[in-house]
């Protein structure tokens, strides 16, 4: 790991940087993908399957049976602890349901907007050695939560044509019944134009490698909406001389572990416990199955000391962290101070973890910065707001004149028209 | 007008169709101009002005000499037009500034989401003969509610090196200070990138010409937020035997006289009305400055017959209408089960005009069927929402065992470890 002690604010921009990511190289051939399946349909996915996840499929739908199969074989500590996570993470989502706001804004013009659920969504998990069954609670709960009336999901089979019983689980226990055995992207291709089998959704949702976030990119920039732009997943974890090292060292690690390219950052207002945690952080990794990703990470990793305090509040926001933890003595007079990112983790006993699986937060966060201007995967990903207005015929009198001289100075003469040819009507009316 | 008298199902998709929008021939030139403005700066930008909009430019910031003559310029009854609409749009959108969420998901487990302004925002006003005043409220209002810090606004002057009167006082009444003479693909590359004057936004919000949509279609697919995909305006006008063919006619009008690639849709339920509308479409037409534009988009409009209720839902819904005018006997009836649309306006007195200007509503809408997953912009559009949580020992010994039993099943260890360690330090205090 790098350590900078009180660094000048001439490298701030250095050390608030991101690896530069641009996936647009894969745009070619991500292409050829979306018009292979456009063209070709499920026959295309079938031979994508053969050809990159080495499968043989005769259906892409998961059958009941799978279903059935999977319910009876997960491990009970394993299904409750999912349903407890489900539980936290239905109730906080819950919560955030809109109210539908309605106000009169001048006597006789009511406006108002309401949400509604986006009618068709479309999850994708990826596959590979782990199953990523936290990421199918994340966004099917939410989902279901704001009622969309069609779920769908896409996630690549094993090598024996098989999806893990833990994501069938969870997909089951959320509701959804549409499990397609896609994966890569051709699962996005398939999901933003349909195929035989596949319904075409009006949104897109979930992580994956490079060619499903390029994928992602290319479709969203022809209109078809995804969740958020994708990067690497990344800390900032705040500490002072009250924190306990080994809670901040696990803290760090349990972001390292999770790719080489994951973006770990340590901001401290001591030295010496920059320094204590350091020697912890070297320790705890020892003890990690993920020992050579996570050390990979920490080589580029960023420990660094500011001990003036509100700079630290400007390097924390400037950076705009996905994940913020605030291992510090007193969380609250940071937490009241973030303006800048994702999801923040206040106090000792408050790890990552707890909102990467079980809480009740979702952990679909923007990374890269993108905290900037993005939220993380929130009941507004599965709503759209509409609004409406109705205006009496006194409403109208009320604001017609407004109407039109606006209209006639924008040189837009019909839609003055469209309220001149009312109040005349209204005056009329009045007169007999 | 093309009519369609009870089209059967088959002939639906067609009817619903757009016109394929691909701005992607474009992108290598917006990506040369792009390229450019990061290079040169406020340097690339000059010539831009000269060559693109004739205008030698010394200065791109408006000094508050030209706001001040501005000011003094504006027509009394404009001003008051302009200072009503801006009152009704604050009353609309403070209404729907978000709560907080709080919630305890299990006993010491606290979760919440708080809105956050987004820190810089930069808003795009296209020059041209008519001065989109309009437009600087709907996308400057709800910033100032939102508490935006930065709010910085960009607009090719004419040739004569000016910004529209009208512009600068409704920018001025919107609080808005920093207004750059820039236009085009190289206006949203300066508020992308930053140059030397011009700050770097967070997020772009406004409407343009093709250049103008391609620049943010491209700089969305890099990550940098964009309010929404952009297409042709487009209304449809749903109406019964009730209907005032009058009014049905200049709503459809107010729609075509927008450009020629206006999209124009007439949903009714009785042939009659239909073809009254009809005539008088073409009576109103012959009065309007700008019907040549009109009578190009009206060739190209739908005047579709649907006798059967639910049918008229579905197709309403399918079309997912930027503008939906509801001109019927019952219209709640129909406004009910609107799950696709932007704005919706209900009843014979209310013309989309009414929210194009001055009801309260936001007059930035999906089109091209982007209401099927896009809202239009709310105050959303201004803020992130952020998580926090804070679990207190007893919450953490609550929720322990659940965030270590899924990070063991997803092979991450190093999240179950950090849960573990916290779980072991607090058992070992108990015994104490």
């Amino acid at each position: 790991m790098e350590k900078y002690i009180n660094p000048p604010k001439e490298q701030w921009k250095e050390l608030l940087s991101r690896p530069v990511m641009d996936d647009s190289e894969l745009f070619p051939i991500i292409q050829k993908i979306i018009q292979n399946v456009r063209n070709n349909g499920d026959k295309s996915l079938k031979e994508y399957a053969l050809k990159f996840d080495n499968v043989e499929l005769e259906q892409l739908l998961v059958t009941d049976d799978e279903f059935n199969e999977a319910l009876l074989n997960i491990d009970t500590d394993l299904k409750m602890a999912i349903q407890q996570a489900a539980a936290n993470i239905e109730k906080f989502h819950t919560e955030q349901l809109p109210r539908t706001i309605r106000i009169e804004t001048m006597p006789g013009v009511e406006c108002w907007q309401k949400s509604v659920p986006i009618q068709k969504v479309g999850l994708y998990i990826p596959g590979g050695t782990a199953p990523l069954f936290s990421t199918v609670l994340m966004l099917a709960i939410p989902a279901r939560v704001a009622q969309c009336p069609e779920i769908v999901l896409c996630s690549p089979s094993d090598k024996d044509g098989k999806i893990h019983k833990a994501i069938l689980f969870a997909a089951r226990l959320c509701g959804i019944n549409q499990i397609y055995k896609v994966g890569g992207a051709q699962a996005i291709a398939a999901m933003a134009y349909g195929t035989e089998t596949i319904p075409k959704v009006d949104k897109i949702f979930g992580p994956g490698n490079q060619y499903v976030t390029a994928a992602k990119q290319w479709i969203s920039s022809l209109g078809i909406a995804i969740d958020m732009p994708a990067g690497p997943s990344e800390v900032m974890v705040v500490v002072d001389e009250t924190t306990p090292a080994p809670f901040a060292a696990a803290d760090l690690l349990s972001q390292a572990e999770h790719g080489t390219d994951s973006q770990v950052m340590l901001l401290s207002n001591s030295v010496n416990k920059l320094e204590e945690i350091e020697k912890e952080v070297e320790q705890q990794l020892e003890t990690l199955p993920r020992k050579e990703i996570a050390s990979k990470a920490l080589a580029n990793s960023r420990f660094i000391c500011l001990e003036n305090f509100e700079q630290s509040i400007r390097f924390m926001n400037e950076y705009a962290p996905e994940h913020l933890i605030l291992l510090v003595k007193e969380p609250k007079r940071f937490a009241d101070r973030v303006t800048q990112a994702g999801s923040v983790f206040i106090g000792y006993y408050t790890p990552e973890s707890a909102g990467d699986y079980a809480s009740g937060t979702n952990h679909t966060l923007p990374t890269n910065g993108f905290a900037r201007a993005y939220s993380g995967v929130n009941m507004d990903s599965f709503m759209k707001k509409i609004t409406f207005q109705q205006i009496s015929p006194q409403g109208l009198k009320n604001i017609g004149k407004t109407i039109e001289i606006m209209a006639e100075n924008e040189q837009l003469l019909a839609h003055k028209n469209a309220v001149t040819i009312r109040l005349q009507e209204l005056n009329t009316n009045d007169k007999k």
